[in-house]
């Protein structure tokens, strides 16, 4: 099978009849009650010209997002349709007693302004966790979205969902399905409380490619599973973790409704979306200065490979010492050995990567010489990549993270002030 | 049953019949070669005067030390029986092709010097991974251990297994068995690569009760799952994590040979000794600040409750709060609910309590309104507890942990340096 891509702008917009907006409006107040001057956008609102097959993916957390709550409601209810996605950040409207209550209106008031049933509206909320809502500056801003709806203003989208994100994270491509040419684009936010389980915080994807709900749903849920799932920052699974992914069929190509070679191209652009978002999501994590990007290959089952992959990347000992670029392989070692999965350790090579060259550090589980200088030389990059052998089979898995640094401290020991 | 301990000084030599010494051999050479003047000591040798019943228990990362083999082997030959036990520090003798032939000569020089065969020696590294252990310090060293064993030299050896530790730990305590007045004391090293699994990083414990060998080791194993299991500092299992424990008999009480009271009376004992040394190795975590005790009450078993404590301690972005001083309980509650345990989120309760004081700030799984001035006042002690209420049944268990600091990331960024 061919795969043909072209890396495209727009994000969200990226595929026909998608529209979004972005503004501010003051969902955390400044504490003297004066305008914020240097305020970005806090929510954002995105709309498909026709109703689109919407699937999603959840938190495993048992702290549910109120937002989640309803949204999963919504879908249910229209048999996974849906028009409008509101979104904001600073706050989560999550372990607030009026919670649900607050996300239903969120959706009323986009429902009510856009003449959609509210059951159509999806919404998300990122921030912190445990604060009331206030409600009247959303009010407020409703209005403004919907007016400022257009098809190219995903950035504005992609920057009101930010926290403590450093970058907007878009990507979209372009693929053909039969004659038809098919988009896919998406936006994230996400750089602390990440390590998700089904999904990540607050991801948004569109596309114009026409694909049954069944269908959506199930490449939805095996690409989140080698995407996203396979993505640290910090360990800590999030409560409001939320993939949305919208099709609205405007490309025209015979929708896909089983298996076979045009859901796999569907799969594999999909794929190429969201494990470029991962990767900006674990490059963009809470003060990292590195992007570390383990691979584990010759492993008997995906599942292992995943394992060990995922344990590399999540060892707080590794990511300070790839902060500090020091070659401590014990390390990468010792967390390859305290994965929960079967396999025999001495039989295990471990190699170091980056666009400085490459080195092997550890030969059936026992170190080997290796260039200090080198492995200083390769460590220098901002994107290290960790290949572990374990020589057992044949299958592979590929795990996202980032390093553990001074400002990662400093970002979360004040997060609420 | 009635508990009547007695806190007691003299560490590993607190019972009848331990000597110890310690000093330094120059294992980690300073690179000009030139005498290290402000060395501490870097390894250790102690004995019991007959030999000893001797249990352990060791890590479950399937990378494991070198002198873990071969300490587990002599106590399989000898059916459980040690003389002395010989410890370095600043080389984990770990990932070594050679590993277990030097670890075997440790013993062997031991033995030798001592008069007894090699398999009533045990052997114990901690240090650097994957570096090869130099033998000829240990060989020059061996001799000077041996004529400084002393019984009242516990803190030489409890000094000569620091790396990163601050402070030496040890603790111990005495108590009655019948008319017989018996031992137990422990000392333990460790302060990253912390998150135990089955033992913590080099942990010796001597008592000069008389006890069977299957219930010396029933008794480790069962005290180690509510202690050094519930420790967390960084969340890396190390691959040296050992717990040696040796009972001589010199108390001359009748030998403990099945459950009873006096069995439970050893364990509480056992258990005063390992939780104060766990508690100690958590708030020497690298860098930190502040000790993090968690205890999860009415879970509806010790599973739910162990499961839920220790996810409070081991979140990254919770450590960071505390070391901010910021009551973030939302992180709290996230940790909670991201725990691998089954239970209902929306019947807990959170509280945070101090020396300062006390105050809740979670019930029925929502926030609860509290004074940010007195939860600020509260974070100020370097003794953070954190009580999670499951409601659901009549089980509690507790966890140790630390802040995660500047600190940890600098001590980390260079450690093989």
């Amino acid at each position: 099978m061919k795969l043909d891509f072209k890396y495209i702008d727009g994000g969200i917009c990226a595929a026909q009849g998608y529209k979004a907006s972005g503004t501010y409006c003051g969902i955390k107040r400044p504490a003297n009650d004066t305008p914020d001057t240097k305020h970005k956008n806090d929510i954002c609102l995105f709309t498909s010209d026709v109703p689109a097959t919407t699937a999603a993916v959840y938190t495993q957390n048992k702290v549910k997002g109120a937002p989640l709550i309803v949204t999963k409601e919504h879908l249910e209810k229209t048999g996974g349709k849906a028009v409008a996605v509101i979104a904001n950040s600073k706050n989560a409207n999550t372990c607030n007693s009026d919670g649900v209550e607050k996300a239903q209106k969120m959706c009323d008031l986009v429902a009510s302004e856009l003449g959609i049933p509210c059951e159509q509206v999806i919404v998300a909320s990122t921030g912190v966790i445990g604060q009331v809502l206030p409600i009247e500056p959303i009010e407020a801003a409703v209005p403004v979205l919907v007016k400022g709806l257009c098809y190219n203003k995903n950035l504005e989208a992609a920057t009101a969902i930010m926290t403590t994100d450093t970058v907007k994270k878009e990507f979209a491509v372009e693929f053909k399905i039969g004659d038809a040419t098919c988009k896919i684009g998406g936006m994230a936010k996400g750089s602390g409380m990440i390590h998700p389980n089904m999904a990540t915080t607050l991801n948004f994807i569109t596309t114009d490619c026409a694909i049954s709900r069944d269908m959506l749903q199930a490449a939805l849920s095996e690409i989140v599973q080698i995407t996203y799932n396979c993505l640290s920052v910090d360990g800590d699974t999030s409560t409001n973790d939320m993939v949305v992914l919208m099709a609205n069929g405007l490309a025209l190509n015979d929708e896909i409704t089983c298996e076979g070679e045009e859901y796999e191209i569907f799969k594999s652009a999909l794929c190429e979306v969201m494990a470029n978002l991962t990767k900006m999501l674990a490059k963009d994590g809470e003060g990292a200065t590195k992007l570390i990007v383990c691979t584990c290959w010759g492993a008997k089952d995906v599942e292992t490979a995943t394992e060990v992959a995922k344990s590399v990347v999540c060892s707080n000992l590794l990511k300070c010492a790839i902060f500090g670029e020091d070659a401590n392989w014990g390390r990468i070692l010792c967390a390859v050995g305290y994965a929960d999965a079967d396999f025999d350790i001495n039989k295990v090579d471990v190699r170091i990567l980056s666009e400085f060259g490459e080195i092997e550090v550890c030969k059936n589980g026992a170190g080997v010489d290796f260039s200090e200088e080198k492995a200083a030389e390769i460590l220098k990059s901002d994107e290290i990549s960790i290949h572990v052998y374990l020589n057992e089979g044949e299958r592979c898995a590929t795990a996202w993270g980032c390093d553990l640094t001074y400002d990662y401290v400093k970002i979360n020991g004040d997060y609420r002030t």
